[in-house]
């Protein structure tokens, strides 16, 4: 603290994100980035761009990877908004979209940067209790609120809520802007995305950092009718005009127009997510099913921080968390193959 | 306006960035961009690191590029913050910083994004009026205020305020953060960096994207003591934890530590526009001393409007602002040698 702060700094509670360890050699399933390197057009990209006139300012649009998207989901390119990874987008939806006179309402287990971005902007906020089975209940989004924000499927549970669902929280909340923060949805989930058209309350926020293997270069977007856009865009253009840089957007655009490499990766990524589910139940797991590039268990008789401690002796980082409900669960990232085997390797050894 | 946006949405007033025209061979100097590229280990760095774990997230805290900022600045690194571009290092320091009961001051002619910002964050401020000759006065900074900030040199006047008037500003607010604004600095003034061990309220803010010609990668930041440093990295961390991506930290660090091409580009811009400034001198202008890499002149019998239309007739683009005081004022970016040369012929063509 110091009497130059500007109030609101003292109150903020910054957001923790997962361990970036510098050491090589680890097995780092922790921070669920995919296990495969990007598309190799989208590297080939940033090669061809790194000669390009750096020097100058990029677009401050990134008009080229707006298209692309809007192509790719079949929407018109003003009903999209890019910016400096996902988490960037969400700020300028809180500050844009959630800030009303009741409390915005999300799930009790969830994206814990959103309570974080409630402090930032001084948004009131009403936790959401999961069932018990730690599904979203759309019933339980039937009161007054500011607005509705929650993760599709979830994290760091991976359950999916299926789009019919979806479709009753926001013809419940015909008066709240509804957020689907969809970072996983492409590992097996249907995207909110076709209900945009119908729905003027609905925000779709995606990020190229998981299924498009990008999170080394911050993309993130949100689909959505032009009147929300336009507010996205008003608070952009209030805080910084050129949120992509030149590389980021040409190897997005890339990434994104090059399906078969993306639905290669995915596949992958599920078919180990299956394999790793069967092993992990035969090991004693209690599985979430996921649809996610991660897993969310629990062991019959072992304890999750104890497992997590043990794994990383063996230089094997999974993410822990030490927080009510969920701190006998640990959260692991699907490797790729070799590294989901490894994993099974030594928790066969760990639980012996 | 739309009933789903926040209050603050209404009553922005975005910045408008400069014009980024998609045309090529337009002779560009509408936005003081570098003309020469950025230097060739800058782009050796993007592309070896292309290649480098792309899907997993950069330091969140950028440590080599604080590093190397620190080195190059003789600072600890715990008084360096980085962020995407100034603007978004800029953009957190009126939230963490500037944001108090009294009014915040900065000069009438100046940077047109402040007053935004100010609207962001619901921020009072006041203009002070700089001097007829367009130089700040540090005793105009006497006044009760919630912080001050200006950029040094100038812009889009060009002209530098001394270190001791900077030091003046500083000793008559000893309560109030004062942010020095060094886009420029490189070409031509002492930054105020050396002024930071000795005063616990000044921020200096500095950008990669002129002196370093890295606009196209957004890269950005501040350097103050450690306890104002905590505030901005409270900010960021509230708001976005990867703000740089991998490959604009590799580059930004090559950057900085290739002295030699910095200094030799830099050199060429500082003898061009004393060259140019010659030039537009004989043809009628009158030139307000610049430490920049533009120049900001109007001439003496022809309109600056009509000067910049006819300029554009021929391809050539420079900055004409319709507004108070400097209204009849060109800012002409320093181009290479070729293009001041270019901007000359045809200025004395349309003067004829």
């Amino acid at each position: 603290m110091s009497r130059f702060w500007s109030p609101i700094v003292e109150k903020l509670t910054p957001y923790v994100a997962g361990e970036q360890p510098k050491m090589t050699n680890l097995v780092k399933l922790n921070t669920n980035e995919n296990p495969y390197p990007p598309s190799p057009k989208a590297i080939a990209a940033i090669q061809q761009s790194s000669q390009q006139h750096l020097q100058l300012y990029p677009d401050p649009n990134s008009d080229r990877l707006s298209q692309a998207i809007a192509d790719y989901y079949q929407v018109d390119n003003d009903c999209v908004f890019i910016g400096n990874g996902s988490d960037e987008v969400l700020a300028h939806t809180f500050q844009a979209l959630l800030n009303h006179q009741q409390p915005i309402l999300f799930p009790d287990i969830s994206y814990s940067f959103y309570p974080t971005y409630c402090s930032l902007y001084q948004i009131d906020y009403q936790k959401v209790a999961l069932d018990t089975d730690f599904a979203i209940d759309p019933d339980d989004y039937k009161v007054a609120n500011g607005g509705i924000i929650f993760p599709n499927p979830n994290a760091p549970t991976g359950r999916l809520l299926a789009l019919e669902a979806v479709q009753k929280i926001l013809d419940s909340n015909p008066d709240s802007v509804v957020v689907v923060d969809e970072a996983y949805i492409d590992f097996g989930g249907d995207s909110a995305v076709s209900l945009v058209a119908d729905y003027d309350n609905v925000v779709v926020i995606q990020t190229l950092s998981k299924s498009r293997a990008l999170a080394g270069l911050r993309v993130g977007f949100a689909i959505a009718q032009p009147h929300l856009i336009d507010a996205l865009e008003r608070v952009k253009n209030s805080f910084n005009s050129y949120p992509l840089d030149k590389l980021a957007e040409a190897a997005a655009t890339a990434a994104i127009e090059d399906r078969e490499y993306f639905e290669q990766s995915c596949q992958k990524i599920i078919t180990d997510r299956e394999t790793l589910t069967k092993e992990l139940t035969t090991l004693g797991f209690d599985i979430i099913p996921s649809t996610a590039n991660f897993v969310f268990v629990s062991h019959k008789t072992m304890k999750a921080e104890e497992i997590a401690q043990k794994l990383r002796n063996e230089s094997i980082i999974v993410r822990y968390f030490n927080q009510p409900r969920i701190d006998n669960m640990l959260r692991i990232t699907i490797g790729t193959t070799e590294q989901c085997r490894l994993l099974v390797t030594q928790l066969k050894k760990i639980l012996k």
